[in-house]
């Protein structure tokens, strides 16, 4: 039958960007003769106002029978007092935990070289096209915690780095069955991070993707040190072509890699490992922007394209959203957030106009 | 009686450039009316041929012994076969250590834009001036740690990020303290870097640099997460006066700083924390350079400056060395990797006789 995405709004810009997404999702379904059913409920402080919980079970059960979710952003002021475990962002948390999603994925794509906005220099940007594949549910945020007082005084406090084989594996699969979908043989490269002089789990997350790249002998395998990676991020983004990295430098590394855009409103991301994938903007609520149709759609609409090649296997339609984003990119479309001195900027919906008119087969 | 400084020049360039800023410490000393007494042995890969130990006992003594320790670099493809615990590397590590050197300084100078080799676009480099102060002996680096085989088949492997509080309280007060010799009253600030909103040692560290930067009501105190950091370093480095980070966060941060500079041939750094203090640029040992005569002894001349700030207490004699070295700069000075296309490259004496001509009360 017809595919179902599911539209989870959420909080500030959230339903405005995804309002656009969702235009342009059945724009580029219509030219390729697909029909998509959607839904949207509620999740994050829309849904504790309703509801009076971050995730209702209702959308947790319609996330689960989707094919894919679309999610806007989540936060806010008004939710801020509450105890960390009640807040907005803890149902984007549950949620992608009940949906078994443990690789994070967020490319940084060549045209955030067109609008002139990189803090590195043009010559810098040419070549440009990395992913990062950040594994999502393990790591140094997970591990065993704990905090306790001194005999001699003070306090001490650690956090546990910790992977187990399996972990490792099946995030390393995603990176390299990702890597064999964006170049031709020859080019292909995965570039794993760790800090394996230093770090026992990391020597574990050396060897485990060694062993995994072994079923992948058209992609080129280099071991990289977590500081290497963060100097070499800034001095040649462009010799990176996918990054495999755990949560923690993932985490790290993407948002340096996503500072090279010099607007995170242009940046998509998708959250797999599970039946039902999640797809997002990087940027957040941005309470302030909220109902101003000013927020930049591109980040939503881009998510909109990866969820037609990662959800529904389509990657003529994904590649005709990117193009036309990038097209509109360069004919000089600019939200607030990218123009210059000097450049007009276009609202919500002008800017996806000039995306939805470049759309073309 | 006239200070002892021990130099190390190690292996590799190391030799080249530790001369290089000796004749600069020398001259600045000269033109202070400072008499330095030089002393000199081996350390690393060197004293691996000689004594059988990349930190012999009479090393670890005369530094032990010294007012400061300034040191080339250790290392090379000669001694790449030995195990991890009798490699050059060792030795350095084992010298930090009995001098108990908890925190390192990693300047990044705002003469970075003079010589136009950052990545960054030069409009962001105006006003850079930034230190990391990085915990170098605690944290995920040096935590309990194992590695097991699971019933379920695969293993599983662990590090563990541990602080305790007086751990952190004596680095905060290294970076607080720094930050009152930097900038006037109203202009000094320290960000703290951590993973409070997930991590428990981060949480303890917060607590813990918020508690001592109530003794220095003249520093603003901000809190940064990781992640931001690395995007705020890309984005708008001139915001940053001192950044204060655990070991890892250290690592990585302090790296990604470095790859603004465009060179780490221009980079010292200091190690502080016990009786006697280290000093050594950020590059290593770089064997293909060795003995050529063309390596930038700018890392250490600048590390050179930063002994008379820390070990001497002498700011007049840094302040001349660093006037000098911008001065050079500035000038057109450049050793072969500052060079641009089209511009000559200095071997390391011209550079270094650059710096001396320059030397000025
Ligand atoms: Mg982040
Ligand atoms: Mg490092």
């Amino acid at each position: 039958g017809e595919p179902a995405v599911l539209l989870l709004p959420g909080d500030g810009i959230g339903p405005e960007v995804v309002e656009a997404a969702r235009r342009v999702l059945e724009a580029a379904a219509h030219a390729h003769g697909l029909r998509i059913r959607f839904d949207e409920v509620l999740i994050g402080g829309a849904a504790i106002d309703q509801a009076g919980d971050p995730l209702p079970e209702a959308t947790l059960e319609k996330a689960r029978r989707a094919r894919a979710v679309l999610l806007g952003a989540v936060g806010g002021p008004a939710w801020d007092d509450l105890p960390v475990d009640r807040r907005p962002e803890k149902g984007l948390l549950r949620l992608r935990q009940a949906l078994g999603l443990f690789a994070n994925i967020r490319p940084l794509p060549g045209f955030v070289a067109a609008y002139g906005r990189s803090p590195l220099k043009p010559e810098l940007l040419r070549g440009v096209d990395l992913v990062v594949v950040r594994e999502l549910t393990g790591g140094l945020y997970y591990g065993p915690r704990a905090r306790r007082a001194l005999e001699e005084g003070g306090e001490e406090a650690y956090d546990t780095l910790l992977y187990r084989t399996h972990e490792i594996e099946r995030v390393a699969r995603v990176a390299f069955d990702l890597a064999r979908t964006r170049r031709p043989v020859g080019q292909r490269r995965v570039a794993s991070i760790d800090k394996a002089n230093v770090l026992t789990s990391s020597q574990l997350w050396r060897e485990t993707v060694r062993r995994v790249a072994a079923d992948y002998p058209d992609v080129t395998l280099e071991h990289l040190y977590v500081d290497n990676a963060a100097m070499q991020l800034v001095r040649d983004p462009g010799r990176f072509d996918v990054l495999l990295t755990g949560n923690l430098f993932g985490d790290i590394l993407s948002d340096e890699a996503a500072a090279l855009a010099g607007s995170l409103g242009v940046l998509p991301s998708a959250s797999l490992g599970g039946p039902v994938p999640l797809f997002e903007p990087v940027h957040g609520s941005a309470p302030d922007l909220a109902g101003r149709g000013v927020a930049n759609p591109v980040g939503t609409i881009l998510s909109a394209a990866l969820l037609f090649r990662y959800a529904l296997g389509h990657e003529a339609a994904a590649a005709m959203i990117e193009r036309a984003v990038e097209q509109a990119l360069a004919d000089g479309a600019r939200t607030a957030d990218l123009a210059g001195e000097g450049e007009g900027a276009l609202a919500t919906e002008e800017m996806t106009a000039a995306i939805l008119e470049r759309l073309r087969v």
